[in-house]
């Protein structure tokens, strides 16, 4: 099914395929002189377009694809149709992810330039080259630096920092004391610095906390629209470099998410948890307070992870578990009528050999 | 109980049951003379007020509601207490919300008209008779349909197009690009249009892949409060004409939502997936990447979807399987102790009679 | 492992533990004259802290924390190392509670004054002292009590109250008619009245139901960032005094949730449901509409509530029901590939003796 609706109107540029191979490293197998115009997914593309095979459950619509090119890795050349011109790479995802910067690019960000509409403190210190859009409130002592975008809403409170060359989407609030790294990117809505919820029950009320701590993001980090992030009660909240999160996911006062993590959507990790380097939390999962997920660890969507990761295991399911034992416990509960059904079944042989025995 | 708090200073009317009865298309049973002057809950109506009863659950309470008047379907006439007057339809909770239109009717919007506190870029077009409130932004060659009403702290961004007669709440984002129907309601803090969360991972980076589709929301589409749409990777990502959403509800880039569906709060639809036409899906639910949910299925709240889900099914459970065998799954998963202790006299008697045969 | 960030910018004060404990009310034993300047977490404190254990689980760390002083209750007075200082109060959590705002503090909020950059509509009402940041938005009629603090891009529709002293920090967003207490603490990004997720279906749409009912937070509420508590149809949805919800809550139309109720992250209350006064909620569990959740019900997390919980019960599990119960089938549940292969096994050895007796 082709779109039924034209896409942003982003540029784009078009050129052969042999000069889109030479800068995103691969080879050409078939008619390098094909112009290709646009990236597309493969049941969606045609004549002009380029598109990929990375996950080989894919790889049989390499038959059928109206894309006129396809980068594929080495094992899949020999299943595409005939007259597909192939680019063919070590990392096709990654190589098709440098055609699309290449063909389509990047958002163009608005040009530099403070709007009078913004409100900057006068003791607030703005990087060179920044475009602060109009609606924008920069809070006393904070620091802004070069490069950096804040679009049209944001917020940014007392003394936090903001590297260069952040984005900061439509309406995102970071409160006061926080510190933001460089190429950082939030998405709107997206809220970095919220008070820990942190309360002491004494004779019958919730007595608030002071959170005293801040946020720290480090670099590369990038946030989807309206999660929030907990200021930590007595020291930071950490998000390691490069760290992606998607969509409305919510970090509890005082966690600690390791470097080049991805947490896909509505994903909740609790106060003073912790994750290593390299983990992976599917959608909808939450991770309990003071726990730890290992380095490498890779949590299966809508688990609730109640104890300890090992560094480099697969857990899944609500309590987590090892996810292969998670798959077979699965299994046997989908099956569990049946089972039951079963064992009646085998009371009543019991019961039938007691009798012909107490007969006996 | 009665309400302890007065409500929302909306307008009410007062009129007879008599010309109520005629403006919703019901027949009245008893005092059609009564005036009627606000719509209540059954359990929180007085003398004043029409209730309804559209549940069979509820029927039971028209025997004791303190109600003036009640809609009611025809096979519940004889279920009300004396001298409750009623208004007969075919369908009672479609005529209570006709009999709500009339008596309250909606939200007032602001007066139309341009706040001078508001940013429109020089080059984007507002249609007549909208109503844009302070803080608005209005980025370059976006255009805003006739009768619209943007409050607040909104951001439509470069390009982007409104239909006539939609409202954006406060602080509602548009990224660029996005294409919003008529008559559509977003909530507060929704977001349109935010980048899809596509990333390749290579040499141990997580490297950002420009995502430069779009979103559209077709015609008379309703989101709550604090959404997220991300807009496709490739192509746009689409919710259908006349679909409804509750708070907090995430939809993945590249996924096709179908026309008339109900996601309840908190919902996550994963990228690329696709729900048919009239599908509802409840609370905490989430379908993942790539699937069907098929024409006027249904999915039980807290739901975790990881297959296709056929046409016209009822799924439940996490991994959701078939609704009817969840509930059996469900019964059974919850008497698992008793039938282990079971299992274990089983064992015992076997053991017994291999004692015996043995002996034998 | 010491803090590798320095936190927020929040003033600190120091004094000895003397003079600590007797504005907290607590017992020194050791060196009263040590001079303490932080509170800290038990495991990374050092000489000049003063930490805490209130969790018994922790107080074995009481032998080798590096803190100057930690507050403990009287039971683990014997527990800590030698040369470490105590403060010995009967609840201990409290005391260091009081520490903590001793010490560090609230945040300062800004200072009283009304910016020439936010939008008050003449009708509104702005009590004395309050601050109002740049772009807030006050609508109609609005009244804002003494010494409340608006932070930037928060929006008050008309005819809302909001009680003394309370603070909305940057984009709240409070729809028309509803009314908020005093010393109500709102976190950005949070969105109180939108409308309730109302429709009636009919002939192939769903039609909106005006949501005629408002909004009512009671004195002391305090919420998350990016929460949305929906509108009630035709009353109020009301937030009891006390009640405290961490970030991305979402509580439905007409729902009633009671006094000093903690709701944790990520946490769903669909319409019409109530709990009792002291209940608590686990982060990302669910309450189905209509359902009575009894006075000082606990709640675990990720829990799908479908029934009413009685009154001082712990629930669990999804669907939920006694905690106990749920841990008893949870722990089942992980044995089933196991029990299933017992079961096999006793059917074989039936089998067996079927056979043997057949053959007798």
């Amino acid at each position: 099914m082709k779109n039924r609706y034209a896409c942003g109107g982003m540029d784009k540029q078009t050129m052969t395929v042999e000069e889109l191979a030479q800068r995103i490293g691969a080879q050409v197998r078939g008619d390098g002189k094909l112009v290709i115009g646009r990236c597309a997914a493969i049941d969606d593309a045609d004549g002009e377009s380029v598109t990929f095979v990375a996950n080989q459950k894919y790889a049989r619509l390499l038959r059928k694809t109206e894309a006129g090119a396809a980068i594929v890795g080495p094992g899949n050349v020999e299943r595409a149709r005939e007259g597909l011109t192939l680019l063919v790479a070590e990392d096709p995802y990654f190589a098709f992810r440098q055609a699309v910067v290449i063909l389509h690019g990047f958002r163009t960000q608005p040009q530099p330039g403070i709007s009078k509409l913004a409100y900057i403190d006068p003791s607030a210190k703005i990087g060179k080259d920044c475009a602060i859009q109009p609606f924008v409130f920069v809070g006393p002592d904070a620091v802004i630096g070069d490069g950096c975008v804040l679009y049209a809403g944001c917020y940014v409170g007392e003394g936090s920092t903001v590297g260069e060359q952040t984005v900061l989407y439509a309406g995102v609030v970071v409160y006061e004391g926080c510190r933001i790294g460089k190429r950082v990117i939030l998405h709107a809505g997206t809220v970095i610095g919220t008070d820990g919820y942190g309360f002491a029950t004494h004779k019958g009320a919730h007595h608030k906390i002071p959170q005293f701590g801040n946020v720290v993001l480090e670099d590369d980090v990038e946030l989807g629209a309206n999660c929030a992030v907990q200021r930590g009660a007595v020291g930071p909240t950490v998000i390691g470099a490069g760290t992606k999160m998607s969509d409305l996911v919510d970090i509890g006062h005082g966690a600690t998410v390791g470097k080049h993590n991805l947490l896909v959507s509505q994903v909740g990790i609790a106060g003073s948890a912790t994750t290593g380097d390299y983990v992976v939390i599917g959608g909808q999962s939450g991770v309990a307070g003071h726990l730890q997920v290992g380095r490498l660890a890779q949590v299966a969507a809508r688990s609730g992870v109640v104890t300890d990761v090992p560094e480099g295991e697969q857990y899944g399911g609500s309590p987590a578990i090892r996810l292969e034992d998670a798959k077979k416990v699965g299994m046997e509960v989908v099956r569990l009528p049946e089972i039951v059904k079963e064992m009646r079944e085998l009371q009543e042989r019991v019961k039938e050999l007691e009798k012909r025995l107490g007969e006996g």
